[in-house]
């Protein structure tokens, strides 16, 4: 459990962070007036993209590129650093093609694409040419627990005829975005896990509308996070992603990395807000004393430093047991992280929105936003309750097979 | 201590409550589209007020009306459970006249100001006529010290030349926002809470620029929480609010009321979303449950009723002592429930959010909204920490005058 | 909803006060002495009984005194006071008759008892001559479930035999405990809430043994709460109280008050706490600073007195409602202040101990065993959990009768 | 940071742990027993050392042996897990000889004694023949700051004179305790941290008087939490422990592995609490349900689960640093986890206890004792707050030094 930081990845951290300081942080500005004014994709992103893939600072997520892919290959303990530092910028991870939900699709397509749909769709979103969503979520059902989900997923004849209703499908409203990665029942009479499958499905397919995009906690995404309406959406049989009946595995697969990057990304939007709060507590002075001075100022600091920490070992943890034995025996740190970084994230956000005072409030700070997208990962992707639940399920199997002996440790009286 | 609502309250009460149900509670959906069309004030609040006027539920937050004012006297006890009625939309309070800052403002220019800044200001806010703004916060200092502020108010022979920058300035958006009420230093040399005064800037004095409206954690007010600056702005001397060097005194005296009414509005929005979790609680199935049969979801709706109805209890006694002892006696209750309701209102709406998963995100339920006001009220009016250490002084000081004896229940063992 | 304190109550409060400034408090060191020196009944309690009883302090608690009985006739709403005051000495309630178990034994007999049972244990409780026990918790099932309940009470002819194990029953070890109530099943093939009876056990019947004086978080209380076995204990069946089946409806009637009061006396012992608390941190300094400038101090003190005076009000409303509307009525504000007090109790007491650092954890303060009152009352009499279960159920229950409505204040985008 | 445990550490935990349950965990019923009938030393605790000694399971501890030395050489990390089994039982680490405070203590003379001072002391303690206590706090001063101890260490002629008080002197009850090693101030004029020294006193010494054993949260612990008296006890000028004024140091350098066993162990009992809690969790019903299925109670499994595995990572990061970097570079990371872990313990030990319901307050289970071990644990050694502050010291240091650069984060607006 060698948490180190190989020399390659302490290479690559030097030159992405490098890249960050030079490229993305000082187009932080410009970046919100031009999304405020409405040109998106913004104007220097296509550049930022040819200078990052030029510098190999490329599809750094994916373990398991092909020679003639473009891109580096990284496990995802050696990646994970280096998420956290492209998650100080909320929009730099597509600079490097690392953004969400492209990396799991790419993922996805990697592992499970038929060599057309390869070449269709993995190509160009491993070049970073297009952009692609990922619809699962539905808004009549609890889709948390995905048995709920209600699209369907017809065949008819050489064509899949797909109705249903998504939503917070990111990437919708990107002008580059081709590509929905659809999840639906193929067969509601099969058993629980074995209803659901995935298709392809082209952005100009007749029957897809993105019918608008949602606010989150009152922040705009210009990517989206779109509610998508597919009505009579017919494509070739072609389209299906893996098997019939394989939705619910693939969606499984999908999820690990995805969850390291999350994560980790978070947490590099922590450090940010921790350096802010740190920042300000010693330039702003009340009733006499600097701000850290006041003494909840200090603890909480001290209390973000060690969350962060805390909670980076553990998405290391995770990020190596995934390497080394898999994402089915990670399943419960997994779970883990998705219980806890997005709490973390949220907490030292607010945190350091209470140390700024009325400013932590306005756009003039990363805060309201890092701590919008801490709050709402506590949501997306599954409540922060059902992976709880499924840390104590697991916990209380492993102690049901230990023929749990912890009752040795009691000592009630000896009854007569 | 009789928190008992009078029958007049109780009668007001419901006539608000039905005005509610009736004529505001239908057009929320209206009054979102209109202000996202760009449409403010909304077409149909002239028509409403009106209604109000004329059923008298009209300036019902004032407790010293003249004869020929227009308006229902109520005491702060029998106002505060309409507040909380008031307080269920987030846009209803200026139907009846009774939104923040105007309301504090009519305050203000009740108790101080002169014959004709009344007949000037004061009558057409009565009348709700025109809007109204207070500019005390500033960008460049922490201002919840009130020492801090820089703004200064110079007198050159009969004017007042007002130089500084202002923002967090509710109001300063509404077309109809004809006064800013303006919080700066007239003699910064005097002692540390004399140095400050208030003057009446009308709205289209050359020099006062309302440079932008700003996001509050991302959430946009058509009224404006805006930033002002005031370059050599002029007025005539006549247009100071009381005294050379009260404006800390006149500070004071206008934020007892608001505090009690911001509270109960604050109720009345945690009520909303405590009804809208409950209502979830019961709709949604997970794992083949209703959510509140998951055990947290039960949990977060009893806390939330607990912590609602203690917070109104304590809220209801602050009101009672400034009705029944005054502001000043009132003091520590007064800051106690600005410490508390914010994070009360804030905490059920987090809940309320979880409970609805995605769609707690989405613009689609007030809930963002909510949590946004409830979380920024803890910074604005001064941040929670600041009313917190008043808090402990005062409990400091009763403890020291009473002679502090709680030395008696110890029992260290007698020392040779 | 008048939560003033009537003439009544404020005289006797002072009276109480002064007798515990007199009386009770010069001697919190004695009787620790005593008690850890196994003196029990410590010396001068009988003494001070008969004083208290000879100025009238004397079971002010029974509401429903008749003329012949001697205390003082209060509502819950006027003893709630008194209750505070001689909570913050963990052993005072004895002085004044006002201690429990005896206090809801008393109630019940006063409400419940045949005259002979009047006679033979209601008078010489009323009088002070002999302490009573109640044995309801057993350790073999979760007994907050009530019908869970295994002890058995099988009649045969004209006796009733009981068996069972009952623990934490308080006063078992009092030496002039004389009468244990029990509750146990007397029709295990009834509907659930009428399967259970209770019935008069005198202490000295074969059978019944005190197995243990159990430790509660390490606290040894000289009255014991303690473990009694049931073994073939055969009583008249002139011992029942109430009715056969009626062992339920007696408890939830036994309840409403006993919680009043032991919520208001927490709330006396938070009061200690936090007194404590200010002195302390006016005394000590660290690092050049007294400890209530460093900053978490401060709030410490601040939210401690916000979160005991709303704690007071929602008790002192409960009360009201007991005394105005009944019990029934007043069962969910009953749950509230049960699911609420023990953790502001604990919570005050544990941020005392912080304050006061190692000497908080000895016994030269009351902190230790204040802090242990406040966490054992989270489980005694039902955890938190059940509480707030209950309230859960009734929130969505008037939720349901109200039709809610909550959905009218949604807007989800209209749907083709 | 590799923090894989070696083939070494694992071997000797599996000896450990197999030493736990079959010698230790069956004994812990005898041993509460033997300990309440006064008894103590236990009558077993020599054989099990004597045992644990001839199985190489001794003095793991100490990094630093020499080869005539009686113990196995480990790095911090290296025996970092194993402080962790043997914290699962309160008394365990004695019988490995691996008990605070006669590690630290060991390490201590290991590192400053001189040859007489080893001959006489270190050896017989590195043989587990006699015990030792370590004097520092004192009851009359906040002792967090330790520029507040008040104890005189004088010289006179060849002799020291030591006059003072302490308390939370472990050990001094402990029949074997011979060596008091007593912190003092030899020089009051000096500067702050140059005043203090360290002096090594015979248990026997005229002068001395273990005045009594203190309860800690009620807890009697028989080895002793003491105070102790120190009335012109007279040393030998030898009895110095390296050099005049050096105390301060020594105290820090005795200080950082120390605080990895605490830590460690901690976690130990924090999952002895979880595995209770799990086990009854599947035990009992309530209402229908088995209590996992509370919801309540499956989060505060998973939030156990989460903050242990947590907590863990990063002790494990404090030694490995500790190990590879030094003590002074792992100062941040050392104040970190005592900042944590004690709060992690009491927090799962107190879920334990809420699950278990009554149980869990009475001897019957350990986890009255582990609350209140983690409880006080947040005060011995520093309160948490003290510690809180370093690290905020140590943020705010290091972003100094770096020329925070925080603020290009931030996008105000162009200001005219």
């Amino acid at each position: 459990m060698d948490f180190a930081y190989s020399k390659k990845t302490e290479d690559l951290c030097q030159k992405v962070s490098m890249f960050m300081d030079k490229h993305i942080v000082p187009r932080i500005r410009q970046y919100n007036e031009e999304v405020h004014a409405g040109t998106y994709p913004v104007s220097f992103m296509e550049d930022l993209k040819a200078l990052a893939k030029s510098e190999g600072l490329w599809n750094l997520f994916l373990p398991h590129l092909k020679d003639d892919e473009p891109g580096t290959r990284l496990t995802n303990l050696e990646y994970a650093p280096i998420a956290e530092i492209t998650g100080r910028v909320s929009w730099a991870a597509e600079v490097f093609n690392c953004n969400a939900p492209d990396t799991g699709n790419m993922e996805l397509l990697h592992m499970f694409a038929s060599p057309e749909q390869r070449e269709k769709w993995l190509k160009p979103l491993l070049d970073g040419d297009i952009r692609s969503a990922f619809c699962m979520t539905e808004p009549d059902v609890a889709s948390s627990d995905a048995t709920n989900i209600t699209t369907l997923i017809t065949r008819e004849g050489d064509e899949y005829v797909i109705n249903g209703r998504k939503w917070f499908t990111t990437n919708a409203s990107h002008p580059n975005c081709k590509l929905f990665i659809v999840m639906g029942k193929t067969d509601p009479s099969a058993d629980s896990y074995q209803q659901q499958s995935m298709v392809l499905v082209a952005q100009d397919t007749p029957g897809l509308e993105v019918v608008r995009n949602t606010n989150v906690l009152n922040h705009h995404s210009p990517e989206g996070h779109c509610e998508v309406v597919f009505k009579n959406v017919r494509v070739p049989v072609g389209n299906l992603l893996g098997e019939e009946g394989s939705g619910f595995a693939l969606a499984q697969a999908r999820l690990g990395p995805g969850r390291i990057h999350h994560c980790m990304r978070s947490l590099g939007a922590a450090e940010v807000a921790l350096e802010l709060m740190v920042e300000r507590a010693q330039e702003r002075k009340t009733f006499g004393k600097y701000l850290y001075q006041h003494g909840s100022v200090g603890e909480w600091i001290a209390r973000s430093r060690i969350e962060i920490d805390q909670a980076r070992l553990l998405v290391l943890k995770a990020a190596w047991m995934m390497d080394n034995v898999g994402i089915k025996e990670a399943r419960k740190e997994i779970a883990m992280i998705k219980a806890l970084v997005p709490s973390v994230l949220a907490t030292v956000a607010d945190r350091a929105i209470q140390v700024f005072g009325a400013m932590g409030l306005t756009p003039d700070t990363p805060l309201a936003d890092i701590y919008g997208a801490g709050r709402s990962l506590r949501i997306a992707d599954g409540p922060d309750e059902v992976h709880l639940h499924s840390i104590a399920r697991m916990e209380i199997k492993k102690h049901q097979k230990s023929h749990g002996q912890a009752s040795v440790y009691l000592t009630p009286p000896n009854r007569l």
